[in-house]
């Protein structure tokens, strides 16, 4: 279709993000059985585990796909070393700065996407060498960048100063959101509340049971003194507000977040204490589905705006 | 071109939004002479000045123009009366409840459009009987939203709740990204950046200066106790940053908001003690340039990312 999936080895130009306790195998590789780039989260994972899942991904499908690395969390020396060891030839590193790992990934011969949310670090990726960019705005779930930048800015300003293949994040949630990515300049789309409810993601059942129930307000991307994240506002979110309101230090509010509090919200389903990332885009999620049902309605509807587009 | 255009009697879907210290007649009758729909700003205007701006707006174009009314400001019944009596056939209300006056600017045969940033004001526009509505973007400039929804969450939200003509707003800022508000289910456009930099935007210009000059985290959406509102970094920023600090009480805040700071900074060109309002998509803006190129560059730039999908 275009040079994304052309560098992918892809049918279709989406990417599935690869997010903490949502992303194992079974995901990853459905989407990529489905004709999309299914990612490993390896951000959740200890060593080993990340290991036994791109084990299980090679197994379960022939087509490609990769692991996310968030350079933030402590594994990452360990989780490189075993993504060149089992020759996975995708990696998508994100929350850090691209230029530590890029060639050094790129010398085992693996295809390297690093995650930005400002022109500043789009062009610190052009420098270090990487082979698409995800540019991820606002709206998106999880961490994101300080400077609050949406997607509907975001893509067309790092598309202005880039040529390299650019992948537009954050609030993609239809075939008509893809179309509208692409005419603001993205090659393709990285998708990820949308697959984080889906029957193949890890997440707990309770966690995809609340995505399907939320409304267009009850997102909010807090904690923008530590490391900024978009979660859901529950009780656990409350907590954080309730420490703001006494002047926590960055030290409490760390510690409030650091109690593997996303393990027990999105895997074990503790939807009060446990933190819940999701995307603003998750309002407009109805039903937990597969992911071959998610990507036949993407392109179905991708389609259909296209044809629209083109009778106007 | 669609009903959008149809119901405004204009020849591209796209609106300049009714901007405090910016839309006057000058850029209203531009807007409209070249084929779009212009808004005098009634907001930071007394009763005669925006009598006077009407007047002058009529003599300019022969095309459809209309008033933005913000109802949060105290010469609403005012501004009404004379919206009545000067025969304006189209009216935008924004800040506000949609019920208070949509029934009466109706009944003197006045077309009404109302400003929201979330679905449940969609649904009261509904109620109140709206001929159109404008959905605004978190990324938008001047006062927004409480929720933060951008405009890539927010139109397809709003388009899944109802069926009248629906304007995108926020982050507009090329032909691509109206038709990409297409793809998310709009009709049509509302521009507000673009035309607050333009020769004929009644803005100051070391404030048309300063928008061209812009980066992309050069803004940001503030004093969300009070009214959220985006607006440029700048020392005036600085203090309400440093009140927040001091925890301000919500009456120190709306003290430093009040003090002229808006006309100070838009009007007068006071860059660094006053408010200065603009969207995030400024960053793309780069020259200060006529309605005419504004409007030319907007549509050829439309049909060619429209060439561009159909090859898709």
């Amino acid at each position: 279709m275009n040079r994304l999936t052309e560098l992918f080895k892809i049918k279709y130009p989406i990417i599935q993000g690869g997010m903490i306790w949502c992303s194992g195998w079974r995901l990853a590789s459905a989407v990529s059985n489905n004709g999309g780039l299914g990612l490993l989260g390896s951000g959740s994972m200890y060593p080993d585990v990340l290991r036994y899942h791109i084990k299980k991904c090679k197994e379960s499908t022939n087509n490609p796909f990769g692991v996310n690395i968030p350079l933030l969390y402590p594994n990452v020396k360990d989780h490189i070393n075993i993504i060149i060891e089992e020759k996975v030839k995708i990696v998508f590193t994100s929350a850090g700065n691209p230029i530590n790992y890029t060639q050094y990934l790129k010398d085992h011969g693996i295809t390297v996407v690093h995650v930005v949310a400002n022109q500043k670090f789009a062009l610190k990726c052009i420098d270090a060498g990487v082979d698409a960019i995800v540019a991820e705005g606002f709206e998106a779930g999880g961490h994101n960048g300080i400077d609050e930048i949406t997607t509907m800015c975001l893509i067309p300003q790092i598309r202005s100063i880039i040529d390299i293949p650019l992948i537009a994040a954050g609030g993609i949630g239809s075939g008509g959101a893809i179309l509208a990515a692409m005419c603001l300049g993205a090659d393709g789309v990285q998708i990820g509340s949308l697959f984080a409810a889906s029957k193949e993601s890890s997440a707990h059942e309770n966690f995809k049971n609340k995505i399907v129930d939320l409304t267009d307000t009850d997102t909010q991307l807090t904690l923008k003194e530590i490391t900024p994240v978009r979660l859901i506002k529950n009780e656990f979110y409350d907590l954080i507000q309730n420490a703001y309101k006494s002047n926590a230090s960055k030290e409490e509010l760390t510690n409030l977040l650091s109690k593997g509090r996303s393990k027990r919200g999105m895997f074990e389903g503790d939807l009060k204490n446990g933190e819940l990332e999701i995307g603003q885009i998750s309002a407009s999620i109805k039903d937990v589905i597969s992911v071959k049902e998610i990507m036949n309605n993407l392109w179905n509807d991708f389609n259909l705006k296209k044809r629209q587009l083109i009778s106007l």
